[in-house]
């Protein structure tokens, strides 16, 4: 099936309305109808060829909520007119130890939303800019939130789980302190879900401006983490960070404010590398520097329902499909509060 | 008292025989005649003021093993005759979380063997490279090998805990694999250790000519990391990784031998930094770059105890005190298999 879509024929085009194709959903498959897609600041840079390996035409997008408009025979998890959500994750290999235990974000054969290799035309999966997908039912979510939130749950497929899951396998609760630092659509979603998991929340942001807005999150204090007075009151104090800053920046002021045992666990990867860490601040503390990303199927589906639950959803600016070049110029100067979603009714009928 | 000991006067000088007082023992004391001290590389770069702060007349020495000479009137733990053992830690504030844990290597208020701040002559702590020292009982430990492996039981104060606390922290045991990066003092003991605890021990080293050393030692497979081939062999195989290689070194090439949700410890502090390592390399497996200093004293006890059930003790050379000049040097060239001990009757009667 044709449907029409957005994106970018080569990396120094902008997005433009594309027609792509869907396959026929399998025994296994959802066809999903979406009705938002969110944008997240990979779609930038894998669209714009920032990463390696960007194939063409790429339609980005992997924040994707929409209601089920077909199921294979052998779909027993969903049914039509559900509404349901897609992230990051459209496959796997299905029987690796990572799959078992339901975390197949770290599958060595995950396939993404887009840019992966697929069997489907045109060989590389194509993203949530567009107005239907079909997925193997595994990689399916339930959206539990009411239907008017919906647009608002986007971003929680991809924002959400990449900030829920490590908040949770770090084991961040009652009684912890928690940094967050960044307060972007990432770090938004880290206010929120850590406030929501009964810890104190401490978020550090470089701009003044954005002190009242990170309190109205959520976050019990807020310092502004040029400002060394304002970093040395929280020294020793944190018991995890969430560090959603991809840009390279100083880790040690972040490091130092870690308890004993503390971790900081970085969300995203520099382009360029940060400065290297002193090994002095993790040895003396026996703190740890860690890693996560995304989250696998089941801790997504726990996600939702936590959100869900407590009524998080994501601060949203609701955008037409063919505002997304300009969405994305305004993304990279910070410009959105906190996360652009593409209604994709705009792509038509 | 006044006793003889082995240090510098600057840190331009050798280490040469020098006088120095110690306490008379108080209620919580315990005096002791030490037998041997171990040469760690610690001394070396704090006595030549390598590190910052070196205070001066300067004694190393944290590997400290001998017999109890005196106690104080409240001493309940040990008696005159004892085998015991001092490590790098002679006091600590004794009331904060860390003490009350038992990790007093990780107090605020630690007081180091050596070079530390205390009321007693001259003002600093000053090391094991001496006839005796006098030490609050709380940090004077139990040693129950037999009394002919006393010299080789002295590394294990600084060496041997270095890498056992580590290793129980992140609970190396039967069915895991478990990587140790460098053959030296540290190393060598990593590897006994992990293998005493059921581990598959992957050794790692700069050097074709320690394969057969690190085997003889207990590790089931060396890697000579320099061989992209041989250590691509390991990759995302590794449960846990010790690394003990202070020199600055490319970290990625170890961080992408470890599993999901692996860690790699570090337990040496490098003078210039590691090449940043890749934060995707820690992102794409949720691992882990730690470190860990040393270990709590009862810990401490608990690895002796450990290496005397199983027989463990260090590989050693014994030298005189007058020799420690030159062990020094052949130290830092990684002439010694794997720990100089100094015989301290040789500094006289
Ligand atoms: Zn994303
Ligand atoms: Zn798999
Ligand atoms: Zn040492
Ligand atoms: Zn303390």
């Amino acid at each position: 099936m044709t449907i029409k879509a957005y994106g970018a024929r080569a990396g120094n085009l902008p997005l433009e309305p594309l027609a792509i194709t869907r396959r026929a959903p399998g025994e296994h498959d959802v066809q999903i109808d979406i009705a938002y897609c969110g944008v997240c600041h990979s779609d930038l840079h894998q669209v714009r060829s920032e990463w390696a390996g960007t194939l063409y035409p790429c339609v980005p997008g992997h924040e994707i909520v929409g209601r089920v408009s077909a199921v294979g025979a052998h779909v027993s998890s969903h049914k039509v007119g559900d509404l349901v959500g897609v992230g990051c994750i459209v496959d796997s290999c299905q029987h690796c130890a990572e799959c078992d235990e339901g975390l197949e974000n770290y599958c060595d054969h995950m396939v993404g939303t887009y840019n992966f290799p697929t069997p489907d035309a045109p060989g590389h999966t194509l993203g949530g800019y567009s107005q239907q997908i079909v997925v193997h039912e595994r990689y399916v979510l339930h959206v539990r939130h009411p239907k008017e939130q919906l647009a608002a749950v986007a971003p929680l497929l991809c924002a959400g789980i990449t900030t829920y899951s490590p908040l949770r396998h770090w084991k961040v609760g009652p009684g912890h302190k928690v940094g967050v630092v960044g307060i972007g659509g990432l770090g938004h979603m880290g206010i929120k879900l850590a406030n929501a998991m009964g810890a104190h929340v401490v978020a550090f942001t470089t701009s003044e401006s954005k002190r009242e807005a990170a309190k109205a999150l959520g976050a019990h204090e807020v310092v502004v983490s040029r400002n060394p007075e304002e970093m040395a009151v929280h020294a020793q104090s944190l018991d995890f960070i969430l560090n959603t800053v991809a840009a390279p920046h100083d880790l040690d002021a972040f490091l130092t404010l870690l308890k004993r045992d503390g971790t900081m666990t970085l969300v995203g990867a520099p382009a360029t590398p940060h400065p290297s860490p002193e090994v002095f601040n993790l040895i003396m503390k026996r703190r740890s520097l860690a890693g996560s990303m995304i989250g696998g199927i089941p801790e997504t589906q726990e996600m939702l329902d936590f959100c869900a639950e407590h009524g998080i959803v994501a601060d949203i600016e609701m955008i037409r499909a063919d505002q997304v070049n300009e969405a994305y110029e305004r993304m990279l100067k910070g410009d959105v509060k906190y996360r652009f979603v593409i209604d994709c009714a705009s792509l038509g009928t």
